[in-house]
């Protein structure tokens, strides 16, 4: 859709298009939807980077908290949001070797029994060995950063959702 | 469910069963999930409160316009969240004459047009004609007053949800 356009969009609609730029937060876009015109997509991102980073701390976690595991019973249970299930297909999560989804579910309930949310990570801008590699990491990090660390994690999600929704005007 | 269990049930679990009490806004039950265990329905429902009230204002507007209208295009197409549809049904905002159903079109899009969110009210805290009659009052407020007013009722339609959902231990 043309930016023109979702400027004028009534705010149902928009919050409608944009509810899940940030899993399962429709709030963030019917947050930001009166900020609106934006001069751009950027400008779009930035309101709802400014937006999750305004919130108390209780809430960035709450985003994270949204989210669903890797590979994780949500994949399993076909209740996954399209968005997500495109992403964890495209870097091969749904097709796990036995070794592998073993591993994923231990690292998954290591990852939330230390820190109390899941381990979230831009599927789309890593590959499957990489992403394992990461939640080795990042498992060493202190809870504080790493909540800033899930946070990243989930702009740049959005960054790629909203691409894939609208665009500059011809 | 039992207070007890429900201070003990994965996060996962906490969310769905609590996604709602605060229309469309799962943020809310897993920012407050991390708090438990709670001492009594009323700490849980407090904490949710103190998240709302911590939220910049464009987000508490968020929250609004997550709403639906009384009686307006999701009770039409159906897709009304079960919670709004058994509130606006209770109410018998699903069976208004032909004048009803176009004066609250009329008072919902001239609202929307005034504040940029939707009129909420607690709809099991009133009748049909006191909210006619709230409807026509609330649209003289400030807009910051009603941004309040409708927090306000959105603490009340969260107070009765929880307690649909949850009970002290026997």
């Amino acid at each position: 859709m043309e930016l023109s356009r979702v400027n004028e969009l009534p705010y149902e609609d928009f919050i409608n298009i944009f509810a899940n730029v940030v899993e399962k937060c429709p709030i963030v876009a019917a947050a930001v939807c009166s900020s609106r015109p934006f001069g751009s997509v950027d400008a779009l991102e930035a309101a709802i980077g400014d937006f999750i980073d305004a919130l108390p701390e209780s809430g960035k976690e709450g985003i994270l908290r949204c989210h669903p595991d890797l590979a994780g019973r949500d994949l399993q249970a076909g209740t996954l949001t399209q968005e997500s299930l495109k992403e964890q297909g495209n870097v091969g999560l749904d097709v796990l070797t036995s070794d592998e989804a073993s591993s994923m579910a231990r690292l998954n309930e290591d990852y939330k029994k230390r820190f109390g949310f899941p381990f979230v990570i831009c599927a789309r801008m890593n590959d499957k060995p990489n992403i394992f590699r990461e939640m080795h990491a990042r498992m060493a990090n202190q809870h504080e950063v790493e909540r800033m660390r899930g946070i990243e994690e989930v702009k740049k999600i959005c960054h790629l959702r909203l691409q894939d929704l609208v665009h500059a005007d011809a």
